[in-house]
């Protein structure tokens, strides 16, 4: 079922405003047996008055047992099918900063990494150089000329970079370098059809002469290269909502997720703080908000248990600025779960949280992934949170007569 | 996945009976804050026992978010899924009168109104006029004549009439003249595409005509015209699911849903009781019955809360007299929300009770939006209901070996 055929049909415009509040891999899970989840850990007397008074429920973000990357679990959120539209790690790293990715283009994202002197990885990030040494490597790599092809290096963050190939007729199917672990070499870039050889070819002359170019540096001598991609062709949230979205996101891929989807981006928020003074700034411009908050699933991804229960404490102590802005539907969840114990993403359903005045009661008494089984959303795809704000909003009309 | 692919290759023939109770507009909403839905307000101690000792879930008419009006909500209760089968309001209205529509034939609800010296809108229904007062009109209306194609023009109920164009070729895609608001003019029919324009200049001169004849009358000196539309072709419910079905309803737009998908109506009945006496007098002529009850959704349209739960507690009173038959299967549900707080149809997903020897028991204490929230079915889309029904009549053998 092609849930968008069916909001275009039904679309209507109205004042009403929509925020989704996305703490990345919100959901967890005890770190011992009898004990809390990190939501449930975490003191958000806020998050808990508006779980009780609304209604909540659980997402899968794509299907049971599956655990989204990033790309799958924002399209998901923002009502797109994840199995339907496909995004490269490469095309993601350029929108986010800002690219203006052509249909020809084939991006990759480039890690800088270090290489023993036989070529065999010591450190796959290249001891996390920041941004700015990124930049200088970057300036380099941009004397590298291939033939009938235009290129472009740019920098993205720490020890990470976006090249784009831009040439007719090239396909985006090559396989990655980066072997995914030390003590290996890289890896030759390899098509996956015949169509994509091309593509390959260039890529193993660009790898060719970066190599030759970064040999003395330190430590980042060398690169690999993962997630070549075209950009798909995704409809724009106001072609299916009839939506003018706003993303306020800190994050390079987080902004580019958005971006894909047609959202702008009004704002270069540097923390959460500066995030809420962007929503109110340009709370008139938009009718939907997508606020982007990383730490919850950085934490986790360190199996810093602490940390999560902090940084959501901290995400609870702004609902009230959320709330002042007096959004028709305001929504907090999670993009996945990002269990501290696993220190990774997961396929655990993710929790969600949806107020508004047309909010059906349910017996919540408090934002957590146990309260959530009990909430009168139930559990659910993601893909169908964003048609419920949709409705709540006043902004579906009736289906079929 | 075609659901109907399955039951037409697992259903087997027995004595079980199916009754399908559709409380219209069942759903509700608390008025305020803290208090009770309208099913949970009522006094319903039928119903709620039936909870107690059966398995009760809440239902998605169409899929989360979505509204449907009363053809894909009835469609989903019956098996099919409302997104394959779209029904226009013309033919649903057609059917309804015990209009026998050919494959050629466009319908299209006709809607008599007021207007004022300057052609605009002033009444859209025309007072409500009586039944009396509209076939009056028809009648006279049966003096057009258009070139090459046959008319009918049947009157339906109030204001409301149906006009069928009758010719080979005609195509049903052509725009509402209702301009859904007073002060403004009727619309001219317009095609959606070109193979409806012969349709659209057919009802273009029908209306010309139609203002000339009805110039001088009162209150109702015009027409709208309203979801045209040609029958889809749906298969029966004999044919899926091998069940003699019968609708025992009152109004006609649900008597002609039924009608669509090949339920004998053998009875004309009036109110709630006639329509006990025509189950019972039917009792050994089918195998399912739906029995469809109006009072709860025209209440919760008119914002009658307490209206809403005295049909609620009517309804309650009768459960004794549908057990008396001892169908195998019985089900109370709706065929969406209609919350009087919202005074219209909403996405809400709505209660349902399923009752069989088969029910394996749940924690749900009474009939309610709450309760149900808790219940052994969970929450699923209305086109399963039908499946699940036939699985506790024992009308559906096992699948693979």
């Amino acid at each position: 079922m092609d849930m968008h055929k069916l909001t275009r049909e039904l679309n209507v415009n109205n004042e009403a405003k929509i925020v989704l509040v996305v703490a990345d891999g919100l959901g967890g899970l005890p770190m011992e047996p009898g004990g809390p989840t990190e939501l449930e850990a975490a003191a958000t007397p806020y998050l808990d008055e508006l779980a009780r008074h609304n209604t909540c429920g659980l997402m899968y973000p794509v299907l049971p047992g599956i655990t989204p990357g990033s790309g799958p679990g924002h399209l998901g959120l923002f009502g797109y099918d994840p199995l339907q539209y496909a995004i490269g790690r490469g095309v993601l790293e350029a929108l986010g900063i800002d690219f203006d990715l052509g249909p020809d283009d084939v991006a990759v994202r480039g890690n800088f990494c270090t290489v023993d002197g036989e070529g065999l990885i010591t450190d796959r990030r290249a001891g996390r150089i920041p941004t700015e040494t990124c930049a200088k490597l970057v300036e380099k790599l941009r004397a590298i000329r291939l033939p009938d092809v235009q290129l472009f290096v740019e920098p993205v963050r720490d020890y990470r970079f976006v090249i784009v190939f831009r040439a007719a007729g090239l396909e985006g199917e090559v396989e990655d370098t980066d072997p995914q672990r030390v003590g290996a070499r890289p890896l030759e870039p390899k098509a996956r059809h015949a169509g994509a050889q091309r593509t390959a070819e260039l890529a193993a002359q660009f790898v060719h002469q970066a190599r030759e170019i970064l040999r003395h540096d330190r430590p980042a001598n060398m690169l690999t290269l993962r997630g070549f991609a075209k950009r798909p062709d995704i409809p724009t949230m106001r072609d299916v909502y009839g939506l003018r979205a706003a993303a306020i996101a800190v994050y390079p891929m987080y902004r580019g997720l958005a971006r894909l989807v047609g959202m702008t981006l009004p704002a270069r928020p540097l923390q959460l703080e500066d995030q809420l003074n962007a929503l109110r700034r340009h709370w008139d411009e938009f009718d939907f908000f997508f606020l982007h908050y990383k730490y919850t699933d950085s934490t986790g991804e360190d199996g810093n248990f602490p940390g999560k229960v902090k940084h959501l404490e901290h995400l609870d102590a702004q609902i009230p600025t959320l709330l002042s802005l007096k959004p028709a539907v305001l929504i907090v969840t999670g993009d996945h779960s990002t269990p501290c114990r696993l220190r990774s993403h997961s396929w655990h359903p993710v929790p969600v949280l949806l107020a508004a005045e047309t909010c059906r009661p349910d017996r919540v008494s408090g934002f957590g992934e146990r309260e959530c089984l009990h909430g009168g959303l139930g559990q659910f795809e993601a893909r169908y949170l964003l048609p419920l704000a949709l409705a709540h909003a006043g902004r579906l009309q009736k289906y079929g007569a």
